[in-house]
């Protein structure tokens, strides 16, 4: 599919037990590429292989400093570069007390927590849930064929067919979070919520 | 289960096309009654019935005005009390233009839309989706065995297990609703989003 879209020179980077993200050559590749993209899967596996890896300083250095250089994420993939990731949740339990998980990223993204598959999988109250264990971290919720460009020193870009909701609990003004236990609901004033579509831009603090 | 409850005098106060609203015996019945209570089924055959009528006038001034007199109403008969009511819009394609159908309600609460079953059939796109076209009214999401309890000059009050979702477009800053086209994804800057839990308050406007 790449190579029809006119990437000439796509290579699967492979990490697992037996390639580890630090081997020379590994570490060399990324170090010449100039598009690293982060495919679907299982995002606690990814963030198994690469959290304290010299490759996952590599690609932070890159990322923030390489104007040229892109990094883009799919799915598990996207989900992974956030501050945090939800692991676990579904349907609409996921907004009772432990009706999710929540475990570090790789915080190449380290002001978000990206959720995939968002609106078609009705994800909406595991992101809010998520957004009130993390309020510092603004909750964006990726459709299918749809996400968000970021470039450096520029606000971030919708793109895609579907639209990106952003969870936003910064600002809250009340919330029984802290103390709630298993299986009760969650309560909170002054959630915010943006609906972006292709065009829109979000200023990520 | 009623009369378990401690209601003695309970009556099934029925409108049909061959019991009518205006019978003079039913707006004696009504005018004598302690609480109206308006069940669940089909809230558009409850508008149908009620809209225009005396009996309407009747349920609406003793509600504003009779301090002791108790309205209350369940699933289509809550939904049926708002300003506005959905009566369609089913999963995450409800987001989407053309998604949701919205008529009038009886209007015994002017100022609310009020959807139902909400947290349990995960109703967030269709209610995020009718405060945009209605943006002058209050979103509010009932979930079941649960409840706002309204009294004339004080803040409505939740009661109940599970949560009261309220999604309030009154302050939005842009929206692509009024040029929006049928299947096309819906944007919003500005939504607000509260969760209420047994206890909390929230002021109509």
């Amino acid at each position: 599919v790449l190579a029809q879209l006119g990437c000439h020179q796509v290579n699967h980077l492979q990490v697992t037990e037996n390639q580890p993200a630090d081997a020379p050559a590994t570490l060399a590749r990324l170090q010449a590429a100039a598009l690293v993209f982060v495919t679907g899967g299982d995002q606690e596996r990814l963030t198994e292989q690469l959290l304290g890896t010299q490759f996952l300083e590599v690609l932070r250095q890159r990322h923030q400093h390489d104007a040229g250089f892109i990094l883009a994420g799919t799915s598990a993939g996207a989900s992974a570069l956030g501050g945090q990731m939800l692991v676990a949740g579904r349907g609409w339990r996921s907004l009772l007390g432990g009706g999710i998980s929540v475990i570090p990223g790789l915080a190449l993204l380290p002001s978000l927590l990206v959720d995939q598959h968002f609106i078609e999988r009705e994800r909406y109250p595991r992101l809010l849930h998520a957004v009130l264990a993390y309020p510092m971290l603004l909750g964006v919720g990726l459709s299918e064929e749809t996400g968000l460009l970021l470039r450096p020193g520029r606000p971030a870009e919708v793109f895609g067919t579907e639209v990106v909701v952003v969870a936003d609990a910064r600002h809250l003004t009340a919330t029984n979070y802290p103390t709630l236990a298993k299986g009760q609901p969650l309560s909170a004033r002054g959630l915010r919520m943006d609906l972006l579509v292709a065009g829109d831009e979000l200023v990520i603090g």
